[in-house]
Parts: C-alpha cells; structure tokens; sequence
C-alpha cells in the first residue's frame, strides 16, 4: 500500500526555507503570496494486510524516525 | 486561497535521502518498507479570484522558481 507523509513545521516554529521562498517568489513578481511553509513529503510502499495496518506502521515510523515531534506535525495518507 | 505544491523527483532520478530514510526505517526493524521517496511540501496562501486563477498562478511559481523540471516532477492542490 503506498503511503504518503506530510511533514511540516509547527504553526510558531520559524521557517526559514518557507521565508526564503517567499522572498525569491516576491522578487520575481508575486506579490500576491503570503504564508509560504515549506515541508517534507515522504513516500512509501508498506506491506500490509490493510489501510488500518499500514496507516498504524507509518504512524510509528513517524514518531520513530520521520518526524521531529518537538517542532514538526505530520499527517499521513493512504493512497490504495 | 490555500495552495499545496508537492515536488518529487523524477522517476529515474536517485533519492539520495529516500534511500537514507529507507535505511534508517530498516535499521530499527521496518522491513516491510520499499521505494522510499523524499519530495517537498510547499504550502501558501495565494490570492486569487478564483481556484482556476491560483493554480494559474501557482503553475507559474512551480516553473520559475519551486521546481526543478530538470529532476523534479510537480502536483498543485488547491485547498479551499
């Protein structure tokens, strides 16, 4: 089953790369952005006898090894 | 308007850090893991006059700055 994490930034943690973004995006011409976050996407095939099961793998593998729980969120989706 | 862009990278193209993940998931027990990819999650608000406009808009920014058509394959979400 293929499985997609979303990995971003909490809402008060400081994104440096999202604000370089920004700033390149604006000094090309957008100025109609705002509130750029840059994330991690990661993407897997897990081996399970289903959603439930794969979906409770990856969320271990988050808390494990993908995700900085102190400054990062994650959200995790199973595509069939 | 709310404006999600996930970058991978082409299908040919080494993942570097997919393979370091798919290693360290392996490392600590996850062994029925394959084809690990790490992309990027870029999120911004956009503002536009409508949800055709923003992914205008955002299909511009992808090609003159947040991808890389070279390696980098791109999908625009657009989130309410």
């Amino acid at each position: 089953m293929k499985v997609q994490v979303l990995v971003r930034l909490k809402a008060g943690v400081l994104d440096v790369q999202g604000k370089a973004v920004e700033h390149g995006l604006q000094g090309i011409g957008f100025n109609e952005i705002a509130n750029v976050r840059v994330g991690k996407l990661v993407e897997l095939e897990i081996s399970a006898g289903g959603e439930e099961e794969a979906r409770s793998k990856a969320e271990e593998m988050c808390q494990k090894l993908l995700v900085n729980p102190i400054i990062e969120n994650y959200e995790i989706r199973t595509i069939s």
